[in-house]
């Protein structure tokens, strides 16, 4: 059986798909993901973008987002070694899905924020 | 200084629009969110489509979706009192990106498996 036959359901417990959703929707993901649709970036400019990120933190995520294939990682062979990170086209089109996710999220921060002190004052 | 005039970035470390963000795109806020998109729902109604889910995480997503305004918890005072979630207007523009989202993940999925194993064997 290929991978093309399986269908795919994020609701299913064990399905292949949740870790994918995981690391792909969590907030080093997402900020990592969006921040590479301008170009290629070395770990140092990311780290510099995605705010308050550690380095343990963002050198998992690279690594779990390149063994996903949304991640491309190259090596050149200077002294020191430059490292590289790029989306491919899957992370691409994923990263575009995201930047709409976080612009309709931050277009709605005023709602929500008057949603959060309703809310506390409430309680 | 209202809320419209505050600039929202997730980029930025201490932007309220982050803890937004994690509750949002956290693997039981995307399904629930996704879940209430076909209407209310009580509470186990939620827990058996949400697969896995246990009952405090549910119940902590959906207290945290309640106070962002995304999510609406009715109660009826019947005896026992009947407690119902659906989605705000903010929370049905959000759960049709997720489910975008999600929809664009599910079909990636056959890529990033080959990708995945592809990655596992080199290692």
């Amino acid at each position: 059986m290929s991978f093309e036959e399986l269908v795919f359901d994020v609701f299913a417990r064990n399905c292949t798909s949740r870790p994918v959703m995981d690391t792909v929707a969590s907030r080093w993901g997402i900020l990592s993901l969006v921040a590479l649709q301008d170009g290629t970036h070395r770990f140092n400019e990311l780290r510099r973008r995605v705010d308050g990120v550690s380095e343990k933190m963002l050198s998992q995520t690279l690594h779990a987002l390149e063994r996903d294939g949304l991640v491309l990682r190259t090596v050149q062979s200077t002294i020191p070694p430059r490292v590289e990170y790029s989306l491919t086209d899957a992370g691409r089109r994923i990263a575009t899905k995201l930047t709409e996710l976080i612009e309709l999220l931050e277009a709605s921060m005023p709602d929500i924020s008057v949603a959060q002190a309703r809310y506390d004052e409430a309680r």
